[in-house]
């Protein structure tokens, strides 16, 4: 393209200072280096772990920053050494680099690498060596994507490339949300199942025979939405084959939604004068079998453990936050119980997200449903407003039409 | 036997209240009634879950009782019902029943059981059906078995039956300490593994095989001795094959007696002036694969915990405590550990036991290397201190011969 090799000056939305409004500035964007491949952003979600950054984290080294996780879009140009993309393919940014050649790469069971910011700038949640800048001053990268920029710069470690046929306005939400909810369950709570033999589909552990011969499936709703700022990324949640019982947190405007994706039965705290935990071990005789955490909430997490049937329940902390310690008692574990936690899904994202956005072209993995709302780069603040107050949405960055929520 | 459906008179040891010494008692001891068995106690352990009830837990519901639960004897007579038994079987109580009925004892991947003491009364840690009285007054079994008695009653679902071969002032110690460290190792923290195929004896994970090409298989023995009542259950850990790390909690002292069961490197938190998960994490290269906590201390357990290695390690807590809350940072979990509970080894113990024992007797698994002492059941008190005292011992009560003594 004409803009390779040179700097690109665009729109991105920056975060100057923990907890101000992001400002629309014009930044440059140097171009890529060895193995780093530029990408104009079409489209990309906002999402809780933003926000975690810009208000509650509050990691003074992370600013100023692009924010910005959740994105897709169209590789601009390569740097030296880039052989698996050109420009043309169509990708989505990956906050979790898969780099192939580290001891977790190579392991079949994580989707931990030993490269990228994660490494470098845990606390931060940001890489220091960064392609932008705005008036004259050094711009982080945010958890090495930076999606709220109509250009940004990534390792190719931490690019997937997808279907050409993918519609980017739709696929973005494989970027983080779906991806990590429906990973959650399909991935690491039941991993010791898929990865006990790759080539089986259907579940094989004993334990999940029996429950499935003697129990019937069914996903359970529970509205934990004490907090207005609660994101339910378990509403993302694909009904996973296999699950006998699943919980997903879930606030109870959502509750058509989840309808659609197949939960049956609904269960607001609000609605019980006991704790939830209590109401869910009458409901399902003991416990669940499975719990997922979604919301980044130390006190849902606990009750999400101890919502667990002891013996076999298995409870994973998919909501992100290193703000605070969890507290529960040891018998929780000591009586049977296991506690999991998951990142992006246990996705090793250059070889999963294109597995999903196929999935989603062969219509076996839902998006659509998710999205309600359109937005632009410039409305992004309204866009933080109306996920504080516990809505979802896409913001689609740089093309001006109007963009998608999830309610 | 000339005592069958008569009270035997026999001595025991009373715990009258909390705090104080046991009073060695005549005690009467009933007949079974349907489903019980009367069990000439021959050798009983010390365990520090005795201690947890006498001295820490303090349920004042769970007292007067007769402690003990690490035990062996022989069959006196059974009650109406029971013809799995019958006199001079040699037998292990159980504290963790198997009824072989309810949904926990169908599935294979827990050892839990919906009957007995810990349906009933887990806070008391004991039943208020007992078949003891001593000066007029009930008193109560501990844990379901209380062997710090010439005589105890249990159900026959909680009686394993063992091989006439096997020598109950050694395999006693299958009751409680060694099933519950060995199969902490490996049916909790590699139950994916083993249940997957249990035909398979050799590790299929992959990441395992990953681990033994790449990594030295190796012990490693930590002391984190800063209290002296720790007990190192993981010290009674026999060498699984196919854990290629394993992180040990163990007093200096008994170094020498880790080395025989395996043990390669050897870490005291006291040498070192940051936290022992720093220390380890550099020994290791990232954390350890596997760890165990073994002494029912909260902070051991997250120092445990955050001793293993990000993407795929695995912490199992062995030790017993409901008395405080752990705290931990969820970003543990999230960054691919799996925190676990292992309640006596994940053995279902009326099928688990006999194995151990034939183990035992076939030179699989060690036990006579735990015993350095002998004590007499009217020497419990002593005993007891000794175990206050970091410890470790089994008293054969009954016969007045000396008795066995893990330092």
């Amino acid at each position: 393209m004409a803009t390779a090799g040179k700097v690109i000056k665009c729109k991105a939305a920056v975060a100057w200072e923990p907890n101000k409004p992001l400002v629309i500035e014009e930044i440059e964007v140097a171009p890529p280096q060895a193995n780093e491949v530029r990408i104009k952003i079409v489209a990309t979600g906002v999402c809780h772990t933003d926000l975690y950054h810009l208000f509650e984290g509050m990691h003074k080294d992370g600013f100023p920053a692009v924010l910005g996780h959740e994105g897709a879009g169209i590789v601009e140009s390569v740097g030296p050494g880039v052989t698996e993309f050109q420009p043309g393919d169509k990708v989505i940014p990956l906050f979790t680099s898969q780099c192939r050649e580290c001891r977790f790469c190579k392991n079949p069971n994580t989707n931990k690498c030993d490269k990228g910011w994660v490494s470098e700038r845990p606390q931060a949640m940001s890489s220091a060596d960064t392609r932008f800048t705005c008036k004259g001053k050094k711009v982080l990268q945010f958890v090495g994507t930076s999606t709220f920029s109509e250009y940004t710069v990534l390792n190719q470690m931490a690019v997937a490339k997808i279907d050409p046929a993918a519609p980017l306005d739709k696929v973005c939400l494989l970027g983080c949300g779906v991806c990590t909810g429906y990973g959650a369950a399909v991935n690491t709570a039941k991993r010791n199942i898929l990865t006990s033999n790759p080539n089986l589909k259907c579940c094989v552990d004993p334990s999940l025979f029996y429950f499935r011969w003697n129990r019937a499936p069914h996903v359970l709703c529970l509205d934990w939405g004490l907090w207005v700022w609660l994101q339910s990324w378990a509403a993302r949640l694909q009904e996973p084959a296999g699950l006998s019982l699943l919980t997903s947190i879930q606030r109870s405007l959502r509750r058509q939604r989840c309808g659609a994706f197949g939960a049956t039965d609904f269960v607001n705290p609000k609605d019980h004068n006991k704790p939830i935990n209590k109401v869910l071990s009458e409901m399902t005789d003991g416990g669940v079998d499975y719990s997922l955490e979604c919301v980044g909430n130390v006190e849902v997490m606990r009750s999400a453990l101890e919502s667990c049937i002891g013996g076999w329940g298995v409870s994973v902390i998919v909501g992100w936050t290193d703000l605070h310690d969890i507290s529960f008692r040891p018998v929780q574990l000591i009586s049977g119980r296991t506690w999991k936690g998951s990142m992006f899904g246990g996705f090793k994202g250059k070889d999963g997200v294109p597995q999903m956005v196929k999935a989603y072209l062969d219509k076996k993995v839902k998006l659509d449903e998710f999205i309600t709302h359109n937005m632009t780069l410039a409305q992004v603040n309204d866009a933080i407003e109306l996920m504080k107050h516990g809505k979802w949405l896409i913001v689609r960055v740089g093309t001006g039409s109007p963009l998608v929520m999830l309610l």
